[in-house]
């Protein structure tokens, strides 16, 4: 059975999204600067359509998130919606006809909907039973492969504060956001981690550490 | 002139204290923690007056923290004392006879004292009149040397927010406290900061910014 990990970007203050988050601006104000390291990479930009980028420190980070991954699992702010049921005439989410994820997606929400079949690999299956569902899915559609929990901060920080999480790596960036969404309020002070890494990077530092069950 | 820097430790959540801080237990609860991975290196324990230890990758990082220092910056509760006046029979501080510093110790307070002078070199001034006088008062001290503001969460936010600050350097350990103080809580958006440097050392990441003026 492969790992459960969180890939996550973060403020220096700890906020994985910034304030005054819409569906215009899911990620919040100032949010976006969070990944500017990564959009520079030829190793992010090939997944996703783009050409030409960088080849730096972050570049072997960014493939390892890439590799052996079964699965993802995300929230549906981060797939794309707003707080309402569908509707009669949804859309497909941020991420394109293409999307960059190449594997079964599911994402936590509270309003049923039938799965989408994207181009490339990717399927997104909306799961409305809670977050154990939602991992026994993952788990089963990864099969020896990892699964990924991408964010928001809300599904990342329950799967951490029920024990069901692996590895966390946070790319730590050294930005102020001042309010948001912060990925460790509320994990609880029962969460044990264990140092596994600490790489430094042009404008980010990747650090992962191991949950001690 | 030297540098002002901030030499301070973090949980992964950002407290640099943990909840119910008290004149008991100053770093709050959990907060002694924090600074486990110091206690162990013959780095720090030299100039604490303790034998033995070990030598890691934090080693050279502790040196560096201590050399070409002329002068520190302090609260009251980091130097030791509850938030009262002084009263008829202070006490001398957590610090004890021989105090680590040795060089001019500046204590932000609210209430007048007397200097102190201890052995070994370091003496303890109290500052009534605000963040800028004991800054200037800590240059003049300093010389061509640097001022480092070693804490409380309060006093080195207040320098942060102020613009005062030329260097961070947050020692990153992978604890979650759950509550207390944090460093950058209200030091506003409006501090930018550039990534010099991230070392990984056993149980603690060693991050330092710059702060671009």
């Amino acid at each position: 059975m492969g790992k459960v990990r969180i890939q996550i970007a973060s403020s220096l203050d700890g906020f994985v999204a910034g304030p005054d988050q819409s569906v215009e601006n899911p990620l919040g104000v100032g949010g976006m600067s969070l990944h500017e390291w990564v959009f520079t990479l030829a190793a992010w930009r090939e997944p996703h359509g783009l050409e030409g980028g960088e080849v730096n420190e972050s570049t072997p980070v960014v493939e390892e998130s890439q590799a052996n991954l079964g699965a993802v699992l995300m929230g549906r702010n981060m797939f794309g919606g707003g707080p309402g049921p569908w509707g009669d005439d949804p859309w497909n989410g941020w991420w394109g006809e293409n999307p960059p994820f190449h594997v079964p997606v599911f994402v936590l929400t509270h309003h049923e909907r039938e799965p989408l079949v994207m181009d490339g690999g990717t399927t997104f299956t909306f799961v409305t039973d809670g977050i154990d569902s939602a991992l026994e899915q993952a788990r089963d559609a990864a099969g020896d492969q990892d699964v990924q929990i991408s964010g928001g901060a809300s599904v990342a920080g329950q799967y951490l504060a029920a024990g069901l999480v692996d590895e966390l790596n946070i790319n730590l960036v050294p930005l102020i956001l001042g309010a948001g969404e912060r990925l460790l309020d509320g994990v609880g002070t029962g969460l044990r981690l264990e140092q596994v890494r600490a790489i430094e990077a042009p404008g980010v530092t990747h650090l992962r550490y191991r949950v001690v069950h």
